[in-house]
């Protein structure tokens, strides 16, 4: 019996926007004072219970470039990635990974933790040792929801009615809605109350019988073949694990939590969680406060100065600013929604893009010209494409490049090229061109697109995006 | 007897940074929901007072080109400009303009209106009214110094008090440094106080012979030859012309001002003189608040998001942010100093930076590499120049490049070409180069500086800048 992972990060949302965009979901940002994501958090956290081997990451294939970069610079290769066909919610996608967890040799008796991918855990001795008792728990077939120690009266989060106090594990009376704020008071004086983080434990007989029992119309996801089973999950219905099993299954525990726990669901929560300095102000970046205390002010390389800022946040990125007091940053989600309705692309493009061959980043616009700076990973190899509108000046800024060019209207003699650093080529307007990384470093290039159009969508690719990473 | 005006741009300042650096300061900012800058505004007002040829621009050499470059988008050419060679404070500028002006053919009869260059004046046409009094009054030998109508008990300026009440223009009783808050009430509800605004207003005659009776270390200015008047100027103490001349002379009226007249010190002062919309928010670029009330957001092209801001200052730029509180603003002009002095080069150098040929500005920086887009006016031409440690690509946006490149250690053959719209040039380490604008519109290059040292002070000119234009 060992244990296996499941980390779901299939999760969007733009609730820690700007940060956060419909490109660029929570779980992929490093906040709260770490230099990793929390995804590479989640994953370095799981590495320290089970190993590369036993670990699966369930997403959708939108996200494969950004998860296998980021998972690369954390040093874990391979292929983890269970593609998550569509959004169906957690039971579906939890199908999903332990069926890709027995193709890689799990049995019956193994058991499986599930984590989410963008929640933050301080204490990692105080997790590794409730995971212990969790297993412990599954031993006996139970089922187990790890129920966080609520510190405050929180209206956000569903919560866990235990019924009584075992020692290592309790049962569960019931789950609860989420509450208005006086009854999420009684919660936490009760003390038996928990709120519902989504994290779970299992064997992988008692999954597959729960699954079968509560909802069969998921269950035939464990019967498919690999390949027929992204079709069996798109016949699923969408559905929570919550309430999909755990709500109706008996032998269903709950395993206390108190390590330091949050989804980070908000930039107050953020605040919450930063390491804070002087005046209880915490702050990223090239960031200088006078006067002020209780604020949290995230930057990047511009100067950012604020004086007498009290409990304030701001966050600022390339391409969109936010200040807000503290407390009022829960409507954000509202109101970037707003925002997008409104045709602010910031809510969804995010300033740097993920690619299978790397990243680029717009660095300026105008009417008639773009620039942006261009990352290929080692290995990495854009689509063999044309522009209608736009001519393209590529300057090797580091590393080298190998770029082919064909004649216009001449698909049969294509130009290749090596081009070094300090070096430059130009690619004509509707001539077919692919840009290469070679070498075995980054290839970092500054792209200045000059036409009538300089629009993304200007790309006729005939072959797809592709690379060696990838 | 007729009119003649100088406009004092000579001052810097920092107190609307990041709007405002050592390298652009007030007077050439469009602040308060105008499209024309306060110096703009000025040469505007005066313009409806006088004519060109009877004006001049009394400023630092260093602004020749900023001040040359805006006053042409106002259509005004020629040699209105007068070299301050250094700061002397207001009295010895004056006597420079009063000089430069009698060179232009003004009497001693003739009248002389003299406006610093970054205020604004709300009513024109009370401000006109106000200047036809104060010629009234310096035909009988005057020395008019205008006083504003305080709205406040404001402590940042000194104060004129009038003695009794003339029907159009009142005698002087005293000049009043600036008060304390206390007292500052006193002086609004006695009504016979007014603000020192630096406005003047006099005959030629009337305003050398008060010099020459209490300020003769400066007189000789108007006896020095023009090509003698900067060793004058030079050796001339530093002196404002309140202390100089006002507070002695026995011939000074005061005009009252009544026109919503501004010094616009601080950004406190920009929103109360700013247009403001919706909950009274005063917004300028791409703005959305969501609650909030009596705040002043200025942003440019970032997308700025503001929740519940209730009297907040937020000021964004490309390269520096600043947010505080209404009334904190005052604090800003010490912090600035305190920036700079941490080495904060945002508080001296402009995103934009002005050059005789054009600007220029810094779209991406790395630590090899540099990306600046560059706008040349027609005919306007850089220095012949090299660089020990960078090559450079520029690739032309708009408009045609002429460029000379000289091969390497052989000055006798240059190259030159010419560069048209989505062309690009090569200019290698170490070679001699010159770029120029031969066209009638603007040329517009993107350069993209590749090297181990990519410093603006990397440059070794072989001749100066120059320009048609200037």
């Amino acid at each position: 019996m060992s244990l296996y992972a499941i980390v779901l990060a299939g999760g969007s949302g733009t609730r820690l926007w700007p940060l956060s965009r419909g490109e660029m979901p929570k779980q992929f940002l490093a906040v709260c004072g770490s230099s990793d994501t929390l995804l590479q958090q989640t994953i370095k956290r799981l590495l320290k219970l089970t190993s590369h081997e036993r670990l699966r990451v369930v997403a959708s294939g939108r996200w494969k470039p950004l998860i296998a970069h980021q998972l690369s610079c954390i040093g874990m290769k391979g292929n983890f990635l269970i593609d998550e066909p569509d959004a169906r919610n957690t039971a579906p996608a939890i199908a999903l990974g332990v069926a890709g967890l027995i193709d890689g040799g799990a049995c019956e008796d193994d058991v499986v933790l599930v984590c989410p991918s963008d929640h933050i855990i301080a204490d990692e001795g105080e997790f590794s040792r409730a995971v212990g008792i969790a297993e412990k728990a599954t031993a006996g077939g139970s089922i187990v929801t790890f129920g966080i120690k609520p510190t405050s009266p929180d209206t956000g989060f569903g919560y866990i009615k235990a019924a009584g106090s075992g020692d290592e594990w309790l049962d569960v009376d019931s789950f609860v809605e989420k509450p208005d704020e006086q009854t999420a008071r009684g919660y936490l004086e009760s003390g038996n109350y928990y709120w519902n983080g989504g994290i779970f434990c299992f064997r992988v007989r008692d999954i597959i019988a729960a699954f079968r029992d509560y909802f069969p119309e998921c269950a035939h996801i464990f019967d498919a073949p690999p390949e027929d089973r992204a079709r069996c999950f798109m016949s699923s219905p969408s559905e929570s694990m919550d309430y999909a099993v755990m709500e109706k299954a008996r032998n269903i525990v709950c395993v206390p939590l108190d390590a330091g726990w949050s989804d980070v669901g908000s930039w107050d929560a953020v605040y919450e969680n930063s390491p804070s300095g002087e005046n209880g102000n915490a702050t990223v970046g090239n960031v200088e406060l006078y006067g002020g205390a209780s604020s949290l002010v995230i930057g990047h390389e511009r100067l950012i100065c604020g004086i007498d800022l009290d409990s304030m946040i701001v966050v600022d990125t390339p391409d969109a600013l936010f200040v807000a007091p503290r407390g009022s940053s829960q409507k954000l989600r509202g109101i970037v929604k707003q925002l997008s309705e409104r045709h602010h692309d910031e809510t969804v493009e995010a300033p740097e893009s993920a690619r299978p061959w790397g990243t680029y980043r717009v660095l300026s616009k105008g009417d008639r010209h773009k620039i942006k700076r261009i990352a290929v990973s080692p290995g990495g190899r854009l689509s063999l494409q044309y522009h209608m509108h736009r001519s393209e000046h590529w300057v090797v800024v580091q590393g080298t490049a190998k770029v082919v060019i064909y004649g216009h209207g001449d698909e049969s003699k294509p130009k290749e090229r090596l081009i070094h650093e300090g070096e430059s080529v130009f690619v004509p307007k509707g001539h077919l061109h692919r840009l290469e990384n070679p070498g075995r470093i980054h290839l970092e290039i500054i792209e200045v697109q000059i036409g009538e159009y300089v629009g993304e969508d200007d790309i006729a690719r005939v072959e797809d995006d592709y690379s060696r990473a990838d």
